[in-house]
């Protein structure tokens, strides 16, 4: 595993919580790969996975995760016991200058060149590259993002108006590594039609877009019942409250806007474009990473009766995001064995906006995880044999 | 349709709706075979279907449903719309004594041919029997409840222990009238085991039991969510406040009994039994029918990370209820018509405790609902063409 | 009374109101001066109480009174037992242009004018002029906000811009008509330094200002037991949803920001200036005029433990405001009698920025409010003896 | 201060919190005396309180805070920055048998015995006695509560039925060892006609009882606010849970009882006895100490409105709890230094069943408690200058 933000809360966590799986330390609780439906589905072991990865940070990981656990996040002594496993961890992160020089393409060179060397340096049969860096504000559109060719002359052109850094990312990943890649994040990435068959062309198999965590994964499980049921909803508003550092990079109007959007559209898609959604993101430092969601659901039922659902949730982001980005991991590994290449649908169960895929309904989107991923499991048996 | 419990609230309600559907004066909301995926199901039309029905009560139902118009459950100017339908009605509900005697054999008679007449006085292809009568305290085990002979001479010992009310509306429907039946309420019915086959013998499609219109549906879209996720629920308490006539009738604690057992059911079926369950339903008269329920789950994420979700539900039960009961008037229909006989396990989707099936996680309910319908749709085709 | 905005929906419930308490149709329920500690104190009967005022629409009363029925805010056949009243009332208001001519200073004659018109007609001893028109937004400040000359020459040139519509209905009722005035509503109004000693120079009593209703009165009420006890509050956010004609309103980003300022500023007098408090009001057009309001609090007590409060909060506004004005007429009424003049601090208790005071907890200003009552009605007494 | 149930999670967390606050490692968050309003009124430093006790457990007293420290109740660094005053406490700590032997003059003895020698040991002014064991069980009524001499009788006669524990450690603290005395529990302690003069007779000022700490607490902020406005509340239904050795306790029915009708003894006195209030305490060992209260209260407003309120409360009740524990101490020493003898009405501010008062408007008890501790502390003065 190669993370893009490897020093950031979802990427310490995440590499806190292998190494716990991998000494037996903690339970796979919250990994939906280590459910019964998966039982025979041959995903790498905790124990067989490495990380490195990238950041524009260079505070030790042990360091990063001592915050988390000070902030309630994470148990101190799980921390202290897994050290010695972060300070191998440290060894293997990379450095991005957080402003580069050069052409963009030298750039993509650099970052391609720091995942090949992982991979060579630790004999591994693949490396899958995962965002899960800050949110990025989203870029006005550009003519490039619709011409490759263009796009290419970008990359080689230095005094070119750059491209945000996620896409810089993915490209290095699954065009010059030829690595397996997944977006975490509702920054750019992959997202412009130029790049959209990159990745079927460069053989890998990629996923995305922005975890579906905490909020919108109870939307979208919610949303179907009322569709199931008849009831016409005609307004789903919604309050975050968050601090930490994911609650200052979305006070950035900018970043935020990334976020709503995606946010929206699994109940638009499932309820219809009529209903009102008003949402907000509010940062509020002294919650910490504890973020808290409440969501107002105002329905007609039969006879124009009138159905209210309010939700609350509460918990950690990160640690709702660091088991999918783990499963992601064995997940692409498996397709990746397996010849899948191109955007994977059925990975879009982990996803607020899904790549390859409209289907938004929580459920659906379980059974169709489950059965893709006893289907790619017979077919890189075969593979194998073969 | 025939209703045991006509007069009650849901009862009312539906007969309410029905007629303003079949009128056009409300739109089909909160009717699960109005939905899209129904298209091309070939459904009794809302106008075609009659009601009739048995109560202990013999107020007006054009007052009923006044009563509940000023409670705010109904819309006052539509009950006016269709008082002359629902004076119709009445001229087909047969009162229940409160206190019957004969034997019980005799009591069944009687009600079977208050069915049979009402079917060939209006000349209808069948009629579906729905209960919708108050919740009766579950009664404590009985020998003839296990033994089917036993159960038979007792109905004709004008001496013996009488069954509940709804065990005799339930046989006077299957197996004396031949009428397809759904029980929705969690009194005892054909819940036990001398009756088991009573509905496969008689030649007839039945469905059952308890509704599961508020807070166990939300309890059984949600619970699925954690389990796919691999998080462990540690406990999922329940808080319900109520007023009408249901409220009341659960301040019997014998009633209330079996009401909180059938609650927890899907609850321990989906999650485990280690999930603690603490459940209240509360008589608060001056909430009238709009029912209030407040959940709290507790959860263990990835890492021991703590993980809370509340919901407040806010709707009125009957409201619910009513779309519910005309589409099991309308699925036992086809059933009938398709020659499905017995409990019918799809059917589980309306119900908190589904006979003849033990899946509760509703996603997956109401995928088996809709495969279910077209399959028996062709079925009937076929059948009819034959 | 003299409403300006007299078809609102808080003038219009609380003329509603006011005709079916003369009727002795309903409690006085909602009204704190008809608690038990304002026995004795002579305020005006509800008979006695006679309802004039302004609008800019011309809609009759009963009409808008049957739209505010049929959302579910009034209780229909009240409306209509009280219909002939409100047709009288009708006769009684008088049309604002909704786009004056000529200067400002003639616009105030004509309101002032139709006030005295009003008390002669009727022969009463004193009108009480209440605004509870729509939220205006605030305009940037001018020179002549801050000189009183200045500000009586801009009056008098009809080229001058225009002074908020609530500022010219204030001067007309306090300094043209001689009247007691509140201010209901987040306005400009007398809000300006020019205007500062403009009642008490008038001779007349006003109270000011954004009535205190719903969310901002409950958190004024729990604001200070975090307080006393010790507690430190850290943030306070909260998400308001309404439709109807105010959520219409405050749709508009400069009518929302008058009010926000104005909800949060006794949360920061009550808990220090550090308390975050992100605050958003949505408009919702389905929800009508059912306000809802939640609000998340968190505080730290005692070791750094994490304390959480949520509160939801659900009323239809109008009938939270209307009963509060109908107060206010019936204690301007008795301070006017009582030789009281300039702003009363101790009517404070009915607002969000309450004039003359700096108190917003809410224990405080009730004690305050009860006991200014009694002082005054024995000075009113005291001034009819002499 | 001496602990009755000393080594309980409130005692433990007063203790721990006292040292943090005498090395100044905490600040006084949460402390009602710590507050400007008691600026100036002499009361007992921190640094000069010293901590002794009797338990029926003899677990180190740093044990007892680890595992609460584990729980997430206390900061784990702060418990072993005083692990050494807690060792010095643990020698201050007496053991009480499970099972006493002998008469219970002689149990009570004993018990007044150690608290006198701890009083010298330390050479201090006074010892605070202050019940914070586990709630018991309320006895049922026996001829002994109501006759003091028949009571004199029983504690002499080793046969009688014995007294609950809570009354024979009051009997000691106040008559036995003359000691200033609250009851922070439901328990019977004081409450029995017999014992009503018994401190006023002693000449020592007592407290009780049954501390108010959370959604009791929110409860006589919120009540007070319906009746100022003239709201009819209808309903107020609350569910609690919690785990921790206290929701152990409770779920005891017979413990529970003495709490739930303590909880609602405010709600009736400031509404009136009509209203509904349905209550519910739940064992849900999963949550550990951090108590979850749902409450939701209906009223009814003007013409007939429906008002509803929603509140979520959460908080670890010990750490509520242990700061009005040191306040009681510290107020409790101030009335003795003032000669200020039997139940002292204003401390009913830190109850949920005050003693020598029916107030429980909070804000009013603020009010009294600060204007009586001013008047305590000039009283003081007067005495020592005497």
């Amino acid at each position: 595993m190669w993370f893009v933000g490897a020093r950031g809360s979802v990427a310490t966590t995440a590499t806190v919580g292998l190494a716990a799986l991998a000494e037996g330390l903690a339970a796979p609780v919250g990994l939906t790969t280590a459910g019964p439906e998966f039982d025979g589905v041959a995903l790498p072991a905790f124990g067989d996975l490495v990380v490195g990865g990238h950041d524009v940070d260079d505070t030790p990981l042990v360091e990063r995760a001592r915050r988390l656990a000070s902030g309630g996040m994470l148990p101190a002594r799980l921390v202290e016991a897994v050290a010695p496993r972060l300070d191998a961890v440290d060894a293997d992160l990379r450095l991005l200058p957080r402003t580069p020089r050069g052409t963009q393409r030298d750039e993509i060179e650099r970052r391609a060149a720091d995942i090949r060397d992982f991979r060579e340096r630790h004999g591994l049969a693949r490396v899958v590259v995962i965002d899960v860096a800050s949110t990025e504000p989203l870029p006005a559109d550009r003519p490039e993002f619709h011409d490759r060719a263009a796009l290419e002359a970008v990359l080689d052109d230095p005094a070119s108006e750059r491209l945000p850094s996620s896409t810089l990312s993915a490209i290095a990943a699954v065009a010059a590594a030829g690595a397996p890649y997944a977006c975490f994040t509702p920054s750019l990435s992959l997202g412009i039609p130029a790049l959209q068959d990159l990745a079927a062309e460069s053989g890998v198999p990629v996923a995305g877009q922005d975890g579906k965590t905490g909020e919108t994964l109870l939307r979208t499980v919610l949303a179907p019942m009322f569709a199931s049921r008849g009831m016409r909803v005609l307004s789903w508003a919604g309050a975050n409250l968050l601090g930490g550092g994911d609650g200052a990079t979305l006070a950035d109007p900018g970043a935020v806007q990334s976020k709503l959007v995606s946010k929206n559209r699994g109940l638009h898609d499932l309820l219809g474009d009529d209903v009102v959604t008003p949402l907000h993101i509010d940062n509020v430092p002294d919650l910490g990473d504890l973020k808290t969601a409440w969501d107002h659901v105002h329905a007609e039922g039969f006879l124009d009766t009138r159905i209210t659902l309010q939700t609350t949730w509460s918990a950690y982001d990160s640690t709702l995001a660091a088991p999918l980005v783990i499963d992601l991991a064995r997940l692409l590994s498996l397709a990746d064995g397996a010849g899948v290449t191109g955007p994977v649908a059925e990975l879009g169960y982990f996803f607020k906006d899904p790549w390859g895929s409209d289907v938004h309904a929580f459920a659906r989107q379980a059974d169709d995880l489950v059965s893709w991923a006893l289907r790619t499991a017979v077919r890189r048996s075969a593979a194998q044999v073969a």
